[in-house]
């Protein structure tokens, strides 16, 4: 069992208001030292297949077809091997 | 300059509705394998400091007062050293 963690950014060229008012709420709170905000998308996919390959290739399957707008987008993948008592517990 | 990357999480025990709409569209598409689905919030903060001391401390501030609810929702910081090269070009 693998755990994809997927983080899905806007391509750099993309405006991202979400960001921009955050930002705002941020200097409004008296914080100067940030200069910029860019808001996200995270996604857990939790893959019950025995390689780190197959759970690469169909955490990057999900992404294309469903997870990710392939023109404004981008997304990073990282995974990491689970136990299925993590599951169980998480499950809970 | 740092990059602080900020992943925004329900707590295991929220309900999570968008995982687990997420979670069907990709059974529909055949993925079978993806046991269950979780999503979550990233933030990218570029903060203007000396120190990851000081980075990290402002980072958790936003968090703690801004960017995550306290009651359904975790969060996890990683900080990363920055050129202002790199600031200008992502500006761009």
């Amino acid at each position: 069992m693998y755990k994809a963690t997927i983080a899905i950014t806007l391509r750099p060229s993309i405006l991202d208001p979400e960001g921009k008012t955050v930002h705002r709420a941020l200097e409004n709170l008296g914080y100067d030292p940030v200069e910029q905000v860019r808001m996200g998308k995270q996604a857990e996919l939790w893959i019950d297949v025995e390689t780190e390959a197959e759970a690469r290739r169909l955490a990057e399957e999900a992404c294309d077809r469903l997870l990710a707008n392939p023109v404004t987008e981008n997304y990073e993948i990282s995974l990491a091997s689970v136990s299925e008592e993590e599951v169980r517990e998480m499950a809970q």
